[in-house]
């Protein structure tokens, strides 16, 4: 018995809505995951993330195996418990925060060596430990440890890390155990199809149950990004889920859908909702600008979240000024709220057989003056 | 008709319980009053501190007239409005912040001077002023305009303050218009009941629906203000709601409430929850101390608030190692309950007739290791 099912239940043009089975609960796609990367989605409640409609959110592997360490988390029954989150729980290898995060950094065949970004502890990530740390952490999904270099990076280094990547796909396959835990595997190759191409073909031959997009949204264009997706996402199979890491802005999602993606993760609405940045169905507001300060209408008047429905923008711009914890948990929760009704909305429009009349209807309300 | 109503309904020696109706709900005494300071209790939605039982807040004339200012707010429909609470408000004056926190001050008979501690500006707080943007704030309950020495002061010094606290007193009593609005008279005097009794008088002759003890908790050592608290109280009028401003830690409520005060506020729960200090019935709890790192218990296990009822201590340290905003608020949040709680109780023992027990256990839990 599989860990999680999946079904394509409709589709318009490539774009798909479908059903996630987890053992925590059903996910309908396409979804975004909201980011709780140290344990907690930053400044939310997890009734607070389900109540806006999150029925599955990613933990950071890297951050939670130096920060309360993943034995810890094993001690508490597993992250779910840890943290009180009734969802499902996706994790990602901990790779992508070692390129960025850490110092001192050493990547070889055999793993990443790396000095803690916290304590400059000398510590290691190989495919078999990345493994082991996503089983103790106890997430209903885990991804297969890869490497991620830049939009910039030269060739060769690109076709290392796809070599290096299929490699180590194989080692967390051979390493993963847990029978109620899903294993992704990851396709790397930046923009060149090719490369993905030579990627892909091994693992799905490694018949993971589903699979992500990686090395996107990692410094090149968004344009080249939105060019190389339908070709990207159509080297994966059909039938399994399909997850496009770390991405993006509401437009990436949208293009992501089209393009076959049924999973997105992103840090943006958490860490813009800090920083008085909202997203909203009529495009960015900034809740720091003065013109909001008499303001007395909501964030969104589309918007039927806490925030929306109980605040104003002169509220919300007062709590910014003031430097009030209350700002950053009010406009983080609406941007969850937000991405996550695009994705519902987007679902609708898959089955209703409208999707690109949606698209179209999205980026015209962006540009009117929110 | 008077804008609220308080009665006594049980006494246990001094201790009482009472009812205070205000426009805006039922509040049952003895009742501690969160601080929301800037138009929010620090780190928590509104739904939350009603949630833990909360019934009237307190709101701070003098951030709130510095940003985003009174006629803002009263542009805004009022602070219940603007912040979103539905259950009662008291606002205090601002002068204990001027003499606190604003730069340049200049006091006289005519009000004080000062310059704000956020940019600078000149402004003036007068006996009619204050009672103007309380006005324009729209809490149930205002506070006369009084001055308020530290516990240090000479005593001459500290008459002047209660002369000026009677004069003030007037003029606040006079400028006043709101019909659905109620304003509380203060009793200055530091330590010397004499003293005490001088502005007691002359303010009772004024007739106010209710009275304050000011200038405790201003520097004396708690010692001091237990003592001196039974013969303050007892200056007061037996019918009317009395409440001790800025007070304090748990047992300066017990003692508070032995002596017949009724209401409380204090910034302590929210600002030491900020700071991972919880108060618990079984004392205080250092969350950032290591020895709770593996812990899976609730932070209080006698508490029922949403912290203690979903994460662990080991949950809640790994929040402040990490710095991640929901521990602040979670602690906050239990803490406030934990006040509440704490009050809740002691009506229910006073009540009863067996408030001294309730003390004396209470005391005693404290002291077990939490």
């Amino acid at each position: 018995m599989a860990a999680i099912s999946f079904q394509v239940e409709h589709q318009c043009e490539t774009a798909r809505a479908g059903t996630l089975t987890t053992p925590h609960g059903i996910v309908e796609t396409p979804i975004f995951m909201p980011v709780g990367t140290q344990a907690t989605v930053k400044g939310l409640t997890p009734e607070m993330v389900a109540g806006v409609g999150a029925s599955i959110i990613l933990g950071n592997t890297y951050h939670l195996a130096l920060r309360p360490g993943a034995e810890r988390v094993a001690s508490f029954g597993g992250l779910h418990q840890f943290m009180h989150w009734g969802g499902s729980i996706l994790t990602d290898s901990g790779g992508f925060q070692v390129y960025s995060l850490a110092h001192q950094r050493k990547i070889t065949d055999h793993g990443a060596t790396f000095r803690s970004h916290i304590d400059g502890r000398l510590l290691e990530l190989t495919p078999e430990s990345a493994t082991q740390i996503q089983e103790q952490l106890g997430s209903d999904i885990a991804m297969c440890l890869d490497e991620c270099p830049p939009a910039q990076a030269a060739g060769d280094v690109m076709e290392r890390a796809v070599n290096r990547s299929i490699l180590w796909a194989g080692r967390c396959k051979a390493a993963h155990t847990r029978p109620d835990q899903a294993q992704f595997g990851i396709v790397q190759g930046g923009l060149d199809i090719d490369l993905r191409r030579k990627c892909a073909e091994p693992l799905v031959d490694l018949d993971f149950p589903g699979y992500a997009l990686g090395g996107f949204s990692v410094g090149e264009a968004p344009e080249q990004m939105h060019a190389a997706l339908p070709a990207s996402a159509a080297l994966l199979p059909i039938g399994k889920p399909r997850y496009l890491m770390g991405v993006g802005r509401p437009l990436d999602l949208l293009v992501g859908v089209a393009a076959g993606i049924d999973m997105f993760d992103c840090v943006l609405p958490t860490r813009n909702g800090r920083n008085a940045h909202a997203l909203t169905h009529f495009g960015v507001v900034k809740l720091r600008n003065a013109r909001h300060a008499a303001d007395p209408g909501p964030l969104d008047a589309a918007c039927g979240c806490y925030t929306c429905t109980n605040f104003s923008r002169g509220y919300l711009h007062h709590l910014f000024a003031a430097s009030e914890m209350l700002g950053p948990t009010l406009v983080s929760l609406h941007n969850i709220a937000y991405y996550l009704d695009l994705m519902r909305n987007a679902r609708a429009a898959i089955i209703a057989g409208r999707y690109p009349d949606y698209v179209a209807n999205c980026v015209a309300r962006w540009a009117e003056k929110a």
